[in-house]
């Protein structure tokens, strides 16, 4: 959400106060006792029989570090330090050091997008975030959408190009940030990759064809572990590696990793999770059931789609204010740059501050009664001008028209009838929504204030509102901290049922009303002050 | 036991009739629900779920099958043949063919024993031995025995070399044995290996040296499961390779095959397995305690040590009669060749005919006052002419002498005692004994009538001695029909006792009485007929 009132999650609220510390690798030191006579067990038998008795039950050994182990229990005088790594139904043995370590014990958390990846380098031992990096996602040259790269991938040799492109990224990223941290690759024993259904098929090299052929089957929906050494990894090359399962085709390990972020699966009131990209997604649910769909809501409201629109970062207007009786406009840049275009969040502010301020009408065309200067005619139709050509960053006027606006206007139609679809087929009330998650860098800068306000979130009580960032990251990093989380993965996959929005009737009316300025029902939005220009001008 | 008596079980008889058909490899072919709408399930997952459904769970793929198993989902219509390796807490998914298969399924038994490797090709879905092959132990340039190349080993590059030698001469019989028969080593998806813990230390490339070092501690007495890749065996890649787990140092492998091979661990009555290799080893017990031991019993019986003692083959007298009449001699040699040598059998004959014939008094020494022209003179003293040299192979005189044949006293006398010790240590006597296993070669050739004169077996009803052949081959060819014995094994390995015999003054006195023709005390001996020539002559 807005970045005064909920500031983007940094290193220190990455992981939620109800997240348990028992990551999915640990160390002890152990003093085993040494062998006599009386008690001959074998060395390996013996290190096995002193972990089980401190609670690591069963431990599976690597048949090649067997003779390893025998030798370093004896340097250590029966007193060693392992690494172990939980594979759900065993521990198995990552490293067995002579004496003491106090090497340390790290995991890489990763969010898998389509556009952009994101890494978590994870102390798992202090429990914090040593460094993060975010990279374009290498494969965008072979395709901006994810439809263009499954068809591309089709030829095997191209399959196993995208793959490669994944994890030399991985290997180029984990290379850097532990050389600049002054870290061994070699420690990290865990990698936790959250990424939709096709993004996880092209990093383990699966053939993705059938995930946009009807019925829809991709090759797995749960994922085998994996060593570092399996994917060449730069890591520990016993390592585990950890890709979520999916739900199926269109409900990937990204969703599941923001519905673990969100923590909603483990509450008794009901919560909302929106995460908006190529598609709005929305999760709606408590501990005991889960309902999820998708719909087409998404580009516009990330500043995708319309003319000046651009994603969240420098350049990009974030926040717009007009001052409703001199009509006066002020914005902020992000990076305190002159302006390249909209974002997402600027352009919801600009169509609620225009409304607000009656330049817009309630079915969102530009009030031709008024007196302004920023209206203007453009070879697009009428528009308005944000930032006028000297403060720009090309010299241009930057102008939002009339159809962008019908654009974003639509979008947020989307979004509130899926919202209002979604309630209606559980038959609960968005009223009673006690938590309302946004996913995403978007759910980071929007303003629920505005958003409302267009119409676009439902009326409820500010709080209820609550960004939370890279969902998908945040989930893959807690994973790393919380093994029991992966128990919550396979409950929350068994409990979710995904919907399709089928375009009928009913659906296309109440998409009409929603396009209005809040909507064609101002008594759903109780807190939004309708200006009296904007309703008389229609 | 004896040829005629008791044949040497054959291909037919290698499995007792007690044994389960649950092999620890299985071929099924299941028709996979194909994909809808309604069911959209991922391939790899619907597949798990139909083997789930057929009894088979929890089932682990590997990761780098998942594409695979797809693509032949589809391409046999979602009817596949799939082949699963037991692995005690999971299934492992082997292959997956498109549409119903009718390859074979092969498994591989061996007994990895310190003088010769055997191997049996096991058809596990007809549960026959498709072919059998032994070799000597390649390592034996490296050590005649076992210590020796212990020593050898202590250097990381020998215990390499050591290893290599075994696993190309697995490479190569696999290869030949498969050809032979028309095979596909690919089809061997599952190899089980019984070795002592020596043996099997060298077969993984693991450092013995704390084997033969007080307190005698293996780097591990269980071994995790491999897979034909880990060894580069030629069998499937990913079939699964199992090594007998042991009880220590001196309890290997090799006994715990030969416990399951006999059966005695699930029955109530109680019986006894001896396996006379390097040692006499020995397990007493039912299936509710057993006990072992092990003593030196083992070269004179076997052959070895004996001036003209060689092992069970071509060549070898293993049966000799002499008339106490007229003190003639007849000889049975192993091929029909001309003599070279005695084995164990035919050793154990020569002196218990010799004794009956009043040609060896009770002290076992040449009775002087016979006139026999078969007792000579020789550089070693006394001898016993068993074969004229224009019968033999060398054309030399093959004599017994007196030092032989006390040697081969001594070796009966530790092995009589030995079995009386342990009996006495559980407090049964020997007379309890439901069922008398002996193992080995020895065991197919020794008559017990014989064993019995000669005082080396307990006087025992002659139905309960029975030769149980290669009793490490067979547990290993039995494990690969009957996975449950997999748990038999933790079983007998939980519940096992290994004693040390001491040399204590009690020992010497036993063993002294037992070094006589049968025993100082006859009443042991009941069925034992001495006669009056071989009393009169002490």
């Amino acid at each position: 959400m807005k970045k005064d009132a909920h500031p983007e999650p940094d290193d220190r609220d990455l992981f939620p106060d109800w997240l348990q510390t028992d990551p999915l690798v640990v160390r002890r030191t152990l003093s085993v006792p040494p062998p006599s006579l009386e008690d001959n067990t074998a060395d390996v038998d013996r290190l096995v029989r002193t972990l089980h008795r401190s609670g690591f039950s069963p431990v599976r050994v690597d048949p090649s570090d067997l003779d390893g182990i025998s030798s370093r229990l004896r340097q250590g005088d029966f007193t060693v330090s392992v690494v172990l790594g939980y594979r759900e139904d065993h521990w198995a043995l990552l490293e067995v050091d002579a004496g003491a370590s106090s090497e340390p014990v790290l995991g890489l958390a990763v969010d898998l997008g389509t556009t952009r990846l994101a890494f978590y380098l994870v102390d798992l031992e202090k429990g914090i975030v040593v460094d993060r990096r975010s990279e374009p996602n290498p494969q965008i040259p072979y395709g901006e959408d994810i439809l263009t790269r499954i068809v591309f991938a089709s030829a095997p040799r191209n399959r196993k190009m995208l793959q490669d492109l994944l994890l030399n990224t991985f290997r180029d990223v984990t290379a850097r940030m532990s050389a600049d941290n002054g870290l061994d690759p070699n420690r990290i024993f865990a990698l936790a990759v959250a990424g939709n259904t096709t993004m996880s098929h092209f990093l383990l090299g699966l053939n993705p064809t059938n995930i946009c052929k009807e019925p829809y089957i991709p090759v797995a929906n749960r994922f085998p572990f994996l060593r570092g050494r399996d994917l060449g990894l730069t890591m520990h090359p016993g390592g585990l590696v950890f890709v979520f399962p999916n739900v199926g085709s269109y409900f990937g390990g990204d969703l599941i990793a923001g519905i673990l972020a969100s923590g909603m699966h483990r509450r008794d009131e009901l919560s909302l999770l929106v995460d908006v990209g190529t598609n709005a997604e929305v999760v709606l649910g408590n501990k005991d059931w889960l309902i999820a769909c998708a719909g087409a809501a998404g580009p516009a409201l990330e500043g995708g789609v319309v003319e000046r629109g651009m994603m969240a970062g420098p350049g990009a207007i974030d926040h717009v204010r007009i001052d409703p009786n001199t009509l006066e406009l002020r914005y902020h840049v992000i990076g305190e740059e002159k302006p390249k275009g909209l974002c997402g969040s600027g352009l919801i502010d600009l169509v609620a501050e225009m409304f607000m301020a009656g330049i817009l009408t309630i079915r969102g065309t530009l009030n031709r009664n008024l007196e302004c200067p920023r209206m203007v005619e453009t070879d697009n139709g009428p528009g308005f001008v944000v930032a006028w050509g000297p403060e720009t960053a090309d010299g241009r006027d930057l102008v939002v028209s009339e159809i962008d606006i019908g654009i974003l206007l639509k979008s947020k139609a989307a979004m509130y009838t899926i919202l209002n679809i979604i309630a209606r087929k559980v038959g609960v009330s968005l009223q009673d929504i006690h938590k309302f998650y946004v996913a995403g860098t978007f759910g980071n800068h929007i303003d629920p204030v505005m958003a409302i306000r267009i119409g676009m979130l439902p009326d409820l009580p500010l709080e209820t509102y609550q960004g939370l960032g890279n969902t998908a990251g945040r989930g893959a990093a807690m994973v790393l901290m919380d093994r029991s989380l992966l128990q919550d993965m396979e409950r929350v996959r068994n409990r979710i049922t995904y919907v399709e929005l089928n375009v009928n009737v009913e659906l296309m009316h109440e998409f009409r009303g929603a396009t209005f300025l809040p909507h064609t029902d101002p008594s759903l939005f109780p807190s939004v002050p309708i200006p009296k220009r904007a309703r008389e001008a229609v």
